[in-house]
């Protein structure tokens, strides 16, 4: 009895996480359904026969959460039957030739030769992430064909009803997953991105009330809480499977909403691997914030001011970019130019000088390291996070983005066609990222010193696994100002980087 | 022709990479081959008719690389056939006593019902883990077998053959992949942390010599190869997924060498998870040695020996981390502590004496912040790798390794019988570790200052992406001091591990 409220429990939290998920087993019992019908309906029967359970079969094994993977899943399957359809019965019918006692020896050795070469290709990167499937339905449609023709006459007729009955179920898939609440990978990719995004940003904009004020803090539980907002950055470090698996599905998808069928998803990549280098830095600054060696209150607040202010504003800047990606719209590059001179230099410039001025030399030298350690970090987040708005931009210019209206808040309000809705993310892991939002995300919400609103327009639940669950509104802005800190020259990721790109390129 | 070109030769790389896929390929082909002969030895397919392409099927689609994946798809595709199977002829059952009008209605609701309710826990993260294939065999079955049994009579007939050609099929792959070559996960993932900690050493190592003298050095292509070798540590911050997989194949795996039944995988995923803390410290490190933004050599100087020796020190204390991990012996607590005391006390003493001299008063404020970032997160560095010392000792005494006999260096050379033999390890991801080594690992290989010799008894390859591999061999050395720096009482990333550790340990 225990055990059943549990799995009702978990039931209901899986559901509750992502809805689509319901939505996604009625789909794929109501397609099962259908093509069991052909079991049924008389006329179909005669036609087919037995060879109806391949229509049974390749729903329950082709239907995937999203479209791009029930497509690319459903086209691999159905070229591949067809191929090795073709082989298998040329296979056939050269062993045949060969007389009664050769026969069965020449069909074993071409079974053992065509699995072999088979298996060995699938360990080929390329083929490994698009083709997989196919050339696992190839070696078993190719070793059925040609065996079983070993006993009846009639392979031809067989290759074809079998062909025809794949067919069938895949397009019953394809077309139930297209029209039935769809679910893009494109979009959750889109959504993914802006979601970690937003994480980053949340980060960078209480860093600094965390850093130089949670110390005196009364409450334990809302310190507890703030802090486990806080790290909601961590998914961001293990999103590369996640992001790889969406790009890959993606691809497959043809054109659904503002996005077509050759988007640039590579590039999506390109910016979460700029993105999860961030978060590396952050990962480091978390350390500082939760470590038992805390640097006297008053050596931080001498740097507080520029320091708050580098954080916030880069916070600000991953925010704007967030907002441009959800609403696909270009940040134009005037904007961000400007800001980025204004905020950015000033607040380098304000560094230096106080760091000149000796500030910190009557200070113990492992409160010193500490302290500018962490400044050190967040120039470094600074400086990639310039990086990453000019990835944004790229990608921008790439996926074709509008170009932003000048007077924004104002004029976007009459824009009502959001880009973004609900959108959760199935992932490899077990994280689960779920994204809800309203058709008019165009409200402005203003949170100069990072604080949090909560705002009905966006809501994002996350889940880092089972056993430690967070379900939270996540406050969504508009419009920040945008600051970087070239001027400073200091150190930064970039060569680390292109590794990276590499990494992802061979899509 | 060209094309053609190109598919050998990255089928040669394929193949070189990782020997075991070829020999992978060949037991494919055998199980598959002695499968279809059920087709043409007459008394088998007296027996199992059509049904003998249920043993094709099962071995196309549950022979995986390691013997962990094959044993829990091959189990999972065993049990939900045959539950599957009896709720099946039972749904059958019941349907056929409603009348032939309502039969198909009766059934097609069943099929609905089952199939929406498994679709959705298959979202269940625990069940996803481990049975996500045997629920997709459940759902297929019980379709089958409850709609086909509306036309044929001999429904229990079908269904105890149907069972018996999957366990035929499921045997044959379960034991080919046993006992010809087999490919244990567990021990791929053993040798996987052993590798993450030789290339972890290897940066920490080679650090003190990039950051201190690669600047001076003319040859472009020796310092780029160089670099590039020092990167390698980038695959242990994407090992995440990989080790997960691996962890969860490994569960299935039966007793095999030195690893039992329940061998504490769970614990190498938290030492894993230490490890990727550590290498994002090391991330943000390299892109001091790389960046534009140099610090003069002069600067650099002042702190040169302290920080030299507490990269190399924590280097080698991950050398010894992997050594014992390879030999699967506890290094024994006593040399630890001794070694501990004597090297992290004096390299940190030496650190706060030099800092507190005021070595740095005079130092431009901006290299300052750079200089001591760096030390900071050796600091860091340091701190982690007592952590993960510790965590491989609980490793190493819940997986009940031996002790280390006194006089390592001279009593090991009679014990040949090595516990790391030749092991790839097929990721997820795309990226590829092949280990290789010999049956005798003794041989003492003394590296003082990280200097990389190429020792016949371990072979490293590393690859990472089809665009951008690199093979190498890598060193391997024995009995280094180990050491640490908690006296410092500096800041580390402790609390930030708890979450992480709480992340993996779903399982």
């Amino acid at each position: 009895m225990e055990k059943v409220g549990e799995i009702w429990r978990e039931g209901r939290r899986v559901g509750k996480e992502d809805p689509r998920r319901i939505v996604h087993a009625f789909k794929v019992g109501l397609a099962l359904a259908f093509v069991s019908s052909f079991y049924y309906y008389q006329p179909l029967y005669d036609n087919f026969g037995v060879n109806a359970m391949w229509a049974v079969m390749t729903v329950v094994v082709v239907f995937e959460f999203s479209v791009g993977a029930t497509l690319g899943k459903g086209i691999n399957r159905a070229v591949a039957t067809l191929v090795a359809g073709g082989l298998g019965v040329g296979a056939h019918h050269l062993a045949s030739l060969s007389g009664p006692t050769i026969e069965p020896i020449l069909l074993a050795i071409f079974v053992f030769v065509q699995a072999a070469l088979s298996t060995f290709v699938r360990f080929f990167p390329r083929v490994k992430a698009r083709y997989d499937y196919g050339i696992l339905i190839f070696i078993l449609t190719f070793s059925l064909i040609s065996v079983s023709g070993f006993r009846e006459d009639e392979i031809l007729d067989l290759a074809h009803k079998r062909l025809s009955t794949v067919i069938m179920g895949g397009v019953s898939c394809v077309l139930i997953s297209i029209f039935i609440c769809p679910v893009w990978a494109g979009q959750d990719l889109h959504s993914l991105l802006a979601f970690n995004f937003d994480t980053l940003s949340h980060f960078l904009q209480e860093f600094g009330e965390e850093y130089f004020e949670a110390t005196d803090d009364g409450d334990v539980k809302e310190v507890e809480k703030r802090r486990r907002n806080l790290q909601r950055y961590k998914i961001v470090l293990n999103s590369k499977s996640n992001e790889e698996a969406l790009a890959n599905f993606a691809k497959w998808e043809p054109r659904h909403g503002q996005f077509r069928f050759r988007h640039p998803w590579k590039q999506y990549l390109a910016v979460a691997a700029l993105l999860r280098q961030c978060a590396y830095r952050i990962d480091a600054l978390n350390s500082y914030i939760n470590s038992d060696f805390q640097i006297p209150t008053d050596v931080k607040k001498k740097l507080e001011e520029p320091l708050r202010r580098m954080s916030s504003e880069s916070g600000k800047s991953m925010k704007e970019a967030s907002i441009s990606l959800k609403k696909m719209r270009k940040s134009s590059s005037y904007d961000i130019h400007v800001d980025h001179v204004l905020n950015s230099q000033s607040a380098c410039k304000d560094l230096t000088t106080l760091l000149k001025s000796g500030i910190l030399n009557d200070v113990e030298p492992l409160h010193m390291i500490a302290l500018t350690t962490t400044v050190s970090l967040l120039i470094d987040i600074v400086n990639l996070t310039e990086k990453v708005s000019e990835s944004v931009h790229e990608l921008a210019s790439a996926a074709r983005f509008k170009n932003k209206k000048k007077s924004t808040v104002s004029s976007e309000k009459s824009d009502s066609v959001s880009t973004v809705r609900a959108m959760p993310i199935k992932s490899q892991d077990d994280h689960v990222v779920t994204i809800l939002c309203d058709d008019d995300m165009s409200h402005t919400v203003d949170q100069s010193r990072g604080e949090s609103s909560v705002d009905s327009c966006h809501h994002v639940a996350i889940e880092i696994d089972d056993d430690d669950s967070v379900h939270e509104k996540h406050e969504d802005g508009e419009m920040h100002e945008h600051t970087s800190c070239v001027s400073c020259g200091q150190t930064n990721a970039s060569d680390v980087l292109d590794s990276d790109n590499k990494r992802t390129s061979y899509n």
